[in-house]
């Protein structure tokens, strides 16, 4: 699907909101992509980030099935408007093992009020990419309550 | 609902797997209860668990949704049992504005291979706990395949 | 949770929706309790809705989970408001195997915009009630809208 | 994705399954398409199976995203296996103001154990097809428990 943007400097309204999150920087997340109503986020591996078998915490491939559908979201919102995810649902399909994650997310529906978006999650290993999850997303605009507050 | 553990120490086992859980850690998230079919989990405000407002962060609000199904099921699995999230679905319905995140959970149906869970994420400010968070999971008890590798 | 309903008449204006659903006079479903934040709905078991083992068709039980909610919520919303399902996620927990479906929602968070529902569904078999399905639902109220159009 | 079905039969158990729902009779739902991990579903307008407002109810568009989920993942499964939907999240994104519900699901993920499926249902008005809703399923493969008993 393609998407008008309602703001021309959406790809750094995206950027600075990602450097706004202090989460994002502790689990050493990189906004890798914007496009109108796409966004591309990696997290390379690290102990820190693991469950208990050394692989991807759940916890970490839901945060970047998340936030990739948020930015997606966000990308094409008005100036003044602010995003938050009303509600998601996630499908793990593989056990996050490998050296790097990779989460992209696409908006479906764009409505006046709510942005529907899907999100998949990839691990990288040894060079050969694998989907690990799968997500679908409601998210809500707040008109007239900016991003930076 | 009353669960029956299949093991004496189903306490033991998930203290110690939550311990090997190192992004657990990274979050400063504290395992305070387990129960057969039940389990809390607290995370206190940090500024690196934080979006884009300073409030917590979705991500973190999902990771105890789901951390505390997944050990709420395990305490009902066999002794050489593992459990993986098989999906979950969560509704942000606040804000995770406060100083403590309370994450609990309870079992609602634990079936020979599929358990769900209901898992309420609660937020504390200024003492007043408000509900944050509501998510339903479905975990798979993988059989003969200890958490501990 | 306690609700003030917005109409006086928020009974009527249920039953009056409920009575302009054709399908659920196709499926037979009876409206049985509309209270502020909650509604109940009863079907008896009929061989039309059944699935190829006999058992109620999964599509039954949740269409019951689904309008249980839509009518839990539109029971609190404004007298020019219809009422949308946006999404819901259910769990099919034991087979829809008895004598007669019964379906009870309430609010669990009731937003300016959005409503969020918690649905459970259960079987009755020989005087015994199992839980059936348990479902998170999001719905939208549409202002200046009216639900009889 | 391109999957291996495990039975030769597999478009025929499909198509008995099917014939064995009576809901499908009662709604009057065509089975128009079983591939290996593929099946397309069609359902007519008719007055009997509409919400208030004289759109598809989503009850039934559920049912679809259900139904044509499990035969894309049956189409999958052994000889002797039959299947049951485990859950599933809907997103009901456009009312379903038409006159044909077109519902198709695709196997994302066919595991031993458990199967996810995506489904999309449209809704053609005027011969324009329009996405209506999006589903994301888990199923179950319950081995040695013929669909036909």
């Amino acid at each position: 699907m393609k998407f008008q943007p309602k703001t021309k400097n959406y790809k750094t309204k995206v950027e600075e909101s990602f450097e706004r999150q202090q989460f994002m920087k502790l689990i050493n997340a990189k906004l890798i992509a914007v496009q109108p109503g796409y966004c591309e986020i990696h997290v390379p591996y690290d102990s820190n980030l693991t469950q208990q078998h050394g692989f991807f915490h759940a916890g970490v491939i839901s945060t970047i099935a998340d936030n990739t559908a948020g930015y997606a979201g966000f990308s094409l919102m008005e100036e003044n408007s602010s995003v938050l995810t009303v509600e998601f649902k996630i499908n793990l399909m593989s056990p996050g093992d490998g050296e790097l994650l990779i989460g992209k997310s696409h908006v479906i529906k764009n409505g006046r009020t709510l942005t529907i978006c899907k999100s998949d999650v990839y691990i990288v290993k040894n060079n050969k990419e694998k989907l690990c999850a799968s997500a679908q997303l409601t998210l809500i605009e707040l008109k007239n309550s900016p991003d930076k507050i």
